[in-house]
């Protein structure tokens, strides 16, 4: 078996098996550093270049690809399998070992949001690819097997189902109010204000009313737009202005990098039908609850799919902001 | 803010916030556990008995409680607020503080069945809850926060998302097949054979076909049983038989106690449409996908709902087949 996907009936959900990523690269020593330019060609690393500013390329154990081959099907009806198509592609943040994502500039960070935007589109064009999602895994809490900065994409070739649930739900939704829930949801954050952490004219980042995770932190546009391909140049950089202020509060939290999961929800890319019911948003969840603890996702949440938070939104929104008003204050 | 739950308009679910649990007892020197016997009445534990067979009592920091008071509701229509109301209960499975599941013999296991049958009918009679939900979560990379062998049930307000994901999908399946789709997955598993790691006359237990966790195992009823309340006393001790077996597997794969999260799915409380749909199951997800490696779950399973399993399930049952017969085996 390689490369398939195999459809639990039980749920509907689809598991991607990649038999070969049992042997992948694991927190190699920062010279060995395979995300590194290659400065001694006698010893190259996987980019061939000496110096580079941000580098894609396609995942080297890949759990989707465009050519993966046809199962053989099960015999009969209970189950299901598929190949296991679509793509995953490493984006490399910088040629410097350590410069994360919240010590870079927001004009840099802004060109990445344009690297995003171009993986959407190119990704989404492809025939096999119903769904491009772009992530980030920080830190070693989050399993993370190379420290060099740097996110991931995947091409699904269909809407994954976390995804899938908001967008059933957007639907609902919109068919009893009319609106774009997210659009009701940003409304209603700058209203409240109080679980607002940072923001300009264009986004706003807030703990949503409902957060899952003690620090979760919802980066969303404030106008409709349901992907990167709808956020003007300006807007962009208005998003990393926001974006780097969440990861900058993070880090300044505790005094140490925060991890992270990452992850942006766009529209699906093999039809229109969901443009007024997607909306851009990233969703940052740090497992950390307290400088030393983790929250673990155990029996409720793995099992029951039911969160437990043991903070309170309004308290950890008032963290976040404390942390940037400190680093804004001039020194005396 | 206490002991209430927030609804994500974004996706429908529950959150439910419990802020006093932050403070909650972390891994205590074994001389203080909170779950042995009290010995010496004027140290006195939370289980008032100098010894015991098995304890059932409420959490001490619970997440939902019986009368959980009326929060105060959000001004407007986007966001929905509710009590925490429910249960949440602890079950020690033994006075001896390093008994745990899988060393204990099969009959004494068959009485925690019972135990486990009794809670789900107790709780699931109550006019608060609409889902008894019997978990354990085992292990320091469970977020285990204390040792002594425990299981939990949780007394969710309704259906949580997970089991309400599978009833949804068995509905559809019953709609399409006329028939249970635990009934037709359990029938297909024992012809296919390479993934069933052990079972008897009553029981199976499995990798699954569609495994998201390297060794996950679903031990399953063979014939049609709603909850345990349709479980027969031979047949409790079928299935405690079966499930010591897997745990013992556990155990035996990399020589050391396997961490887990165990979770029973049975049907909804509170009323009788969902006995055709609903299959008594127990699920097993353990985290590692090596002896010293863990499948971390991150972007794709976090963000996006999609699992990647890098290892084969027909494999996986292979070896944990061959930790059971390599036990059996007479000693030279």
């Amino acid at each position: 078996m390689s490369g398939e996907r195999r459809r639990d009936p039980t749920t509907g959900d689809w598991t991607t098996f990649a038999t070969h990523r049992q042997d992948r690269t694991f927190l190699p020593p920062a010279d060995q550093c395979p995300l590194c330019p290659t400065r001694d060609p006698e010893h190259p690393t996987e980019v061939p270049r000496a110096a580079y500013d941000f580098v894609v390329f396609d995942n080297k154990f890949p759990s989707l690809t465009a050519d993966a081959p046809q199962p053989v099907a099960p015999p009969s009806g209970v189950y299901d399998v598929a190949p296991a198509r679509g793509a995953t592609e490493v984006i490399v943040y910088s040629d410097d070992h350590d410069l994360k994502l919240a010590d870079m500039p927001a004009e840099r960070l802004a060109r990445l949001v344009d690297v995003w935007a171009d993986r959407y589109a190119e990704l989404g064009r492809r025939d096999e690819v119903a769904y491009v999602f772009v992530f980030e895994n920080k830190g070693e809490a989050m399993g993370v097997t190379l420290h060099h900065p740097h996110g991931q994409v995947y091409a699904y070739p269909e809407i994954p189902p976390r995804p899938m649930r908001e967008l059933t739900a957007a639907l609902d939704h919109f068919a009893a109010q009319g609106t774009c829930v997210y659009c009701d949801v940003v409304a209603r954050e700058r209203v409240d204000g109080v679980r607002v952490v940072c923001g300009n004219e264009s986004v706003v980042a807030y703990v949503p009313y409902w957060a899952r995770y003690p620090y979760e932190v919802h980066v969303t546009m404030r106008r409709h737009a349901a992907s990167l391909l709808d956020v003007t140049a300006p807007e962009r950089l208005r998003l990393a202005e926001v974006l780097r202020a969440v990861l900058r509060a993070y880090d300044g939290l505790f005094g140490f990098p925060m991890p992270y999961v990452m992850s942006m929800h766009q529209a699906p890319t093999d039809d229109g039908q969901w443009q007024h019911v997607s909306h851009l948003h990233i969703e940052l969840t740090p497992p950390h609850r307290t400088a030393t603890k983790l929250k673990y996702l155990a029996g409720s949440e793995l099992g029951g799919g039911a969160f437990v938070n043991d903070t309170v939104p309004e308290r950890t929104a008032a963290e976040l902001r404390a942390v940037l008003e400190r680093d804004r204050a001039p020194r005396p």
